[in-house]
């Protein structure tokens, strides 16, 4: 019935590109409590406010704090009792500032439950203070949360180092056995790396020449600075080179909807919803293992279905060194740089342009994110310098923090792929940071509440804007 | 503009009856990640899937999750900390059943976050899966949560004691200064009445002849069970005694909405939102003077508006002693009741007929809710005992433990007020509870799951199947 043109059929059919709720859209609709569902009619004539008494400046700012929390929650996973952010780490001055401003948080557990019962409770509170109470939550998921489990992951992993690895769709090749692993099971992609290793030999019993284990799908750059593994792309690349028979098992835990039409279709492809399988307390490496026989027995059922991809990689230079952020901060004060701008990048379209207008401004240019692939087959990463993932910001910050303030920073996230957005975008705004985002943001933060950080946040057309450059300040 | 007629004037305009959106209704509507906003079309001729991949039943299973979430958190708000639930507590057989299905929980907070991860995390888990999850972190709320809350609340507020007190909007009067706070803060509550004790006498400077502090709206039930307070009702209530002039003080947290219509038109009514005043750490006493004093100020202010109210309070037996879980328990048994019926009322319409029914039949009945004033008004509390808010499933659960599952449970939830309605349901199902509720809830929990428990649901019309009485087994 499908063939490989069409294996991501319409059958069932998808959500149509133009065709979403408007009130969604607007942010006027909520759907938060039994009196409702409501909506706000912005044309006058309907109800004004939800049942409760919510306006849509209320639903506006819970809105706000439910985005963050909802990309806290997938940062943080089975993480919430991580001690309280350390007040050592934070920038100069922004410590008092976030006192006064009442958003210095306490445990990420505690603040994100509190922001929970904002977000359900019906008809209260100011914007302004849902807003801060979302900044509040950010702040800790990355300074509490965020921070905390890079140091775990530090121990548990080993520190990373600079590496190059392939990355992009061209690192697969019909000849190896390819698992590809999203960023939400660390510990289970350090056990298949493992375990891969000590398999180091061709394998050649299943027609294959080597087994390889690739990052992709959401966090997977993270992924690939975490452990230095070959980084493939986001899903969409993902799921072409599924379409294209060249991936054997797919494990992902975000949209593992992916894998729904390839199992209707019969694909050989492997598919595994990490989300059924706990963040923490698994068997690792009985789990390994039996990905790996599954991938290995998904390659020998069937032959490539296309195989017209150039298997020529490119590569990406990531991970991190010790003392990478004061070489970094000195370097950039050194040269008197222009200032510090970190890319976060969900999709990769018109990013080259950004970057390549940002470098010869003379900033300094770090970038992480689902959308790396222009940069990569463009050859900037290198001289933009990789984040690692969108919690990637964590290391940014530190740079950030180690200029002293000397130098302005300037964010960019023009597309928005996934909820781990938010409290990213929040969590700068914090530090006072210009920042350039999706049109679809204009209503996530009022500019009354960046203002009280001394930020200030410019939403567009993506396409548009990121073309131009946004550079302009 | 206004007159006493149309307080409640439909300026600003609120919801219409009629006309909310179907999509919501059913379940079918997604706005959780960026991607969206998604809709599913029952009928076939729009998209199928979320844009993730997500299909009807996942949406439903991550909408019960959401809904558990949201009142779990309401009871908990920055509880989070609290300690695992006590496995002494669990009745005899629910341990090993729980924890061979996988609901039994950790710390109520790691619960949630852990939850909320999965609720925003786009087109993955299996519904049964989602559902579980919902059952868990409801059994976090309840056993870890509002259990530990009970615990500080008697050793910081003392034990409560049986006794009745003054119920209906009767109990007010244009000579008495009447504050009236909700079950959101009984800190505040608790300093209110102490300072109100300490200055009981006649106050006739103000025209009045003394002072109040009366519990109403949200988990109003719960605090007049917990300090032993004058119970006004839930919001309806309250909002026609706002109307009629006969409070003062009006200090809110859920849909503190009820207050604009009072705000906008100059009412002398002081209202305060006490969403925003934090739930801990606050200087409660310092707050109770200034809203006494402004109480007060409030009453001088003007005269009642309309006093065609009848000034007949009727009378509620409200809270508890210590043995009296063993007591009623001891009771039933012995008398072979025909089962315990546990009545959660957010609003009051029919619940006469039904408690009448159960009582006939021979079970015995505890009640708790926002709507116990048709109950009130006929006189039955005290037949029917005060179990002391919805939260007062925890006294109903463990009535229940004390018959060692010898006899039925029925649980009642014919109207759905609030998200806190959502986790006490998810429990009594894992108690393997016969549960009766609201029309809306037909999709909460799917038979399947719900048979894992031995529990069943039923979901009618709420109106005409209270009235019918739905006892007959
Ligand atoms: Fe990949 S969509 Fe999500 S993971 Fe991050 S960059 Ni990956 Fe964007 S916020
Ligand atoms: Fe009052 S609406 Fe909410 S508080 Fe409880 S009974 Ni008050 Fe119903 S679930
Ligand atoms: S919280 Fe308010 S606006 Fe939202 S659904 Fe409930 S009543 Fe409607
Ligand atoms: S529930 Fe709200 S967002 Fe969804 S379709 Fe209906 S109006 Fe639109
Ligand atoms: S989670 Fe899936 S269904 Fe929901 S909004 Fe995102 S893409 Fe749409």
């Amino acid at each position: 019935m499908f063939n490989s043109k069409n294996i991501l059929a319409e059958t069932p059919r998808r959500q149509p590109e133009g065709l979403r709720c408007g009130f969604a859209k607007l942010g006027l609709c909520c759907t938060r409590c039994p009196q409702g569902p409501c909506r706000i009619d912005p044309f006058g004539y309907g109800a004004s406010l939800g049942a409760c008494g919510a306006g849509a400046d209320n639903l506006a700012g819970r809105s706000t704090l439910e985005k963050v929390l909802a990309g806290s929650a997938l940062y943080l996973e089975e993480s919430w009792q991580l001690e309280t952010a350390v007040a050592a780490t934070i920038p100069a001055g922004k410590l008092s500032l976030w006192k006064d401003r009442g958003v210095w948080p306490g445990p990420a557990g505690a603040e994100m439950v509190s922001a929970l019962a904002q977000v359900a409770r019906p008809g209260s509170s100011r914007r302004e203070e849902l807003e801060l109470k979302a900044i509040r939550v950010a702040l800790a998921a990355f300074y509490a949360g965020l921070a905390q489990q890079e140091k775990l992951y530090n121990d548990s992993l080993g520190l990373t180092s600079l590496t190059t690895v392939p990355a992009g769709p061209g690192l697969l090749s019909p000849e190896v056995v390819s698992i590809v692993i999203d960023g939400s099971r660390p510990y289970l992609a350090a056990a298949i790396k493992k375990q891969i290793a000590a398999t180091a030999t061709p394998i050649d019993n299943y027609g294959a020449r080597g087994i390889q284990l690739v990052a992709a799908g959401r966090e997977g750059d993270y992924l690939a600075w975490r452990l230095g593994l070959p980084y493939l792309g986001n899903e969409a690349v993902l799921r072409e080179t599924m379409a294209a028979g060249v991936v054997d098992l797919v494990a992902i835990a975000d949209t593992s909807g992916v894998l729904l039409p390839f199992q209707l279709t019969g694909s050989r492809i492997k598919g595994v919803n990490l989300n059924e399988i706990k963040p923490d307390g698994s068997n690792w490496e009985g789990l390994a293992q039996e990905l790996i026989r599954q991938a290995l027995a998904a390659h020998q059922e069937g032959p490539v279905i296309s195989s017209n991809y150039a298997f020529k990689p490119h590569s990406l230079l990531t991970g991190w060194q010790q003392d990478l952020v004061e070489v970094l901060a000195g370097e950039a004060l050194a040269k008197e740089m222009r200032g510090i701008a970190l890319l976060f990048l969900c999709e990769g379209t018109g990013t080259v342009n950004l970057a390549r207008q940002l470098l010869e401004e003379g900033f300094l240019v770090l970038a992480g994110g689902c959308g790396l692939d222009e940069l990569i087959a463009a050859g900037y990463m290198g001289q933009v310098f990789h984040l690692g993932g969108c919690r990637g910001l964590v290391r940014g910050l530190a740079v950030a923090a180690a200029v002293q303030g000397k130098l302005p920073l300037k964010v960019y996230w023009p597309v928005i792929g996934c909820s781990r957005a938010y409290p990213g975008i929040a969590t700068v705004i914090a530090h006072g940071a210009e920042v350039f985002l999706a049109s679809q943001m204009a209503n996530f933060i009022s500019p009354g509440t960046a203002g009280l950080f001394g930020a200030s946040c410019h939403s567009g057309s993506a396409a548009e804007e990121v073309a131009a450059g946004w550079t302009t300040s």
